[in-house]
């Protein structure tokens, strides 16, 4: 059974979660807490030498680790990896898009208020954040107008990773209201069968 | 034949063009100026809706972006993607590391101090992303004391992906001389047949 080192409030965390959920795939969750540091002890960084979660620990103590590296590793071969090339190449786009472009706005704003209580002195960092974090939402919101999930008509791990922050962006003070392509696609991720919430 | 939207001052749109010569893939280079803002023009955006370089332009008008998934499509099926599911994730653990712990700092720093000059108003920014810089540099140096390249034996995307930034960090103002397992991984790069500098 795999372990996963990780925190359940953090959505990259969560992405596994859900992957698992989805595929039925029993796992052991082993809590991990960034502000103690937990995640530099040299115990932890022998999992993973860049000290992030979350981690996928195998039985024989090997480690895989880059949540968006570990959905591809758990949905191949199954109905959330499409097997075409191009569109496989397309689900990669996505995520680093949610990598590069999407999480160190939308998921830092979410930390900052969420996590901090929005104190002065990151306010305008925080704006900075939505901002940045509103451009993101827009490219994906165009996409969804166009396809029902991010890669054409099939839910896949580009919906699993891009849903995870999104869809607790008001906990870092983003309105979705005015997106409304994102808001139905939300609802369908939440329809998935064997969806489980991030606090669930 | 490919189009290849980009600049060949940036390490992501280099990704595209060592990765075409090594292939011995021909290809045509489209040139894109970021600062005068051609990223952003209605024609570039129908292209990559979130307006960066590079990206992979087919003959039929289809696009694909993001350097790292652009790699894993021209790489499918060559030597440099390994077919093993559990390396083809460390693959795609080493490129997700690249764009969210070394390229923002790395890259960044490149960008204030070769592009900008490093202005005054920008050096304390400039000192943060040396220390995150170092702090990435230190992961990879780590895993070339153990293994010849990224990803076990075989050179592979994931190489090429990490040693777009590495191989210019200088012109940021990092020293690789305290990296001595990095020093030698760039010189097994150079030496691979098909080899194309970033300015050749």
């Amino acid at each position: 059974m795999y372990k996963i080192h990780g925190d359940y409030n953090s959505g990259n965390c969560y992405k596994l979660k859900l992957m698992l959920s989805l595929l039925g795939q029993p796992y052991q969750w082993v809590p991990v807490d960034i502000l103690k540091g937990e995640t530099q002890t040299p115990e932890f960084l022998h999992k993973n030498p860049n000290g992030k979660i979350p981690v996928l620990e195998f039985e024989d103590g090997t480690c895989l680790w880059e949540s968006n590296a570990i959905l591809n590793f758990l949905a191949d071969g199954s109905a959330y990896l499409p097997s075409d090339a191009r569109l496989r190449t397309q689900v990669l786009q996505w995520q680093f898009f949610e990598q590069y472009s999407h999480e160190p706005s939308v998921a830092v704003a979410r930390f900052i208020q969420f996590y901090l209580g929005l104190p002065a002195e990151r306010a305008e960092e925080h704006r900075r954040k939505l901002k940045e974090g509103y451009r993101a939402l827009a490219v994906m919101e165009q996409q969804l107008q166009r396809t029902p999930f991010l890669v054409a008509e099939q839910f896949s791990i580009a919906d699993i990773t891009l849903y995870a922050y999104t869809h607790v962006a008001h906990q870092g003070g983003f309105d979705l209201t005015q997106y409304p392509a994102i808001s139905s696609w939300l609802e369908r991720v939440r329809a998935q069968p064997g969806y489980v919430g991030m606090l669930d």
